[in-house]
């Protein structure tokens, strides 16, 4: 059915009618539903363009729909749309115009300014690294990755330091780091991603209750370390802090466009 | 409505009948569903107890089901039925009964043997290792895993000969061997598990297409090696590719089994 539909009866109405759908979908990540949904409250009271939300696990999208001739029509009717959205959100929450995911934004992103890649990952255990692995072409920015799920294997592979371990614990902000700046430096990629947290059901202390996760993303000007607090079970805490810790490197990837004098956002924008 | 069901309305029903369904869940791998449909042809014919194939991506499940008064009996009738199905498809083929996945499966064997296992991933990168971190309290046998995605990676993390690289390519069986033996040295695993190949949908040539694959199991008596010629997509290449990985480290665990006196497959089927 879905080709007969596609091909032909689809093709057919939009010739009949004389019109057709344009469409846009804008994804988002750092800002939930009911928050977004709050933001464009008046915009998605209109009918052409029209504007739906979409939740997503730990992400927004926006399907923007225009009722036109073209697409240069479409186009220019979505386009102040997009713009409004983008104030009122943030420019720097919307990571694609274009309904791509944030591992997709990212692999174009690296691809584009000639960057690899290496992942640690102790809690995502290879769930990060297999999401850059769907990608075909995914060995022109992909070094390699190490799941170092226990403290011996922190040190072994990455050179995290026993005192950093015995100190702060392998669930740290330091850990995370350390983490990130060894398989950059052990693997000579531009780029080090990694991943350290309690994904449960078992393993949280009050100190450190399950969801507790830290991200880090480390290049050759410093690194990033950021601390999550993720719900839900084992599967969820893990998709979590998969795409948040794509977003961090998204981010990194975007002030070295700032840096180097793209200042525009949507430059990168996927 | 399904707690309402589940809790309330159904042994309700059951008390009322007098009569319960008992069911277990074959699960089989390395046997294709039409295969297996045409050995138990006469089999899925009877009504109490009922069999009913179900087939998913690269596995058979068969359900069975018993209307009884209580466990007991539901057991007693089920038991003949699993002997003559074990017959036909053949025991070594029949991985749970219990409706436990393939890597479940493993990670059980991996706990009650206490060894430990480590990972070595090219093009499943991550995947592999992925699905064992889904399992709470992994850690236990769970030691590391490296996605060595070029062969830098793989020569500098897995101490692959740059002569085995060089004479018979990433994607060979000699490969699949080093990148097994050597996770499992420089790891210190007891168990060392190796996926290489071409998940597509470029980088295929006439000798290795896409869907080559080499997956390789060592311990410490030695190291099986399975070529495998897989279809589809890039996912479902990659997918495959981790159930056999999966089903080759099962079949090491249960050789040891044998060897060791437990001379009964089902007696290490979970």
């Amino acid at each position: 059915m879905r080709p007969m539909f596609e091909n032909w009866l689809f093709p057919y109405l939009e010739k009949r009618s004389g019109h057709k759908l344009y469409s846009r979908v804008l994804r988002i990540f750092g800002r939930g539903e009911a928050d977004v949904e709050y933001c464009l409250k008046d915009l998605m009271e209109s009918s052409n363009p029209s504007l739906a939300p979409y939740a997503k696990r730990g992400e927004v999208t926006l399907r923007l729909t225009a009722f036109c001739k073209d697409e240069a029509e479409g186009e220019a009717l979505l386009a102040p749309l997009i713009r409004q959205i983008e104030t009122r959100i943030g420019k720097e929450f919307i990571y694609s115009e274009n309904d791509r995911m944030l591992h997709e934004v990212c692999a174009q992103m690296l691809l584009e300014k000639k960057m690899s890649l290496a992942v640690a990952e102790s809690c995502t255990g290879g769930m990060l690294t297999s999401r850059f692995v769907d990608l075909p072409g995914c060995s022109a920015f992909l070094k390699e990755a190490c799941v170092t799920y226990s403290n011996e294997a922190k040190m072994q592979r990455l050179g995290v330091r026993e005192e950093t371990l015995r100190e702060f614990g392998a669930v740290s902000a330091q850990t995370a780091a350390e983490m990130a700046e060894g398989i950059r430096r052990t693997s000579g990629a531009s780029l080090g991603l990694a991943t350290t947290g309690i994904a449960g059901p078992d393993g949280g202390t009050p100190e450190k209750p399950v969801g507790l996760v830290y991200i880090a993303a480390a290049d050759a000007k410093g690194t990033s370390v950021k601390e999550l607090r993720l719900w839900g079970d084992r599967e969820n805490v893990r998709n979590l802090a998969c795409l948040n810790a794509c977003d961090l490197l998204r981010k990194k990837l975007f002030s070295d466009c700032i840096e180097s004098g793209l200042s525009d956002f949507a430059s990168a924008k996927l």
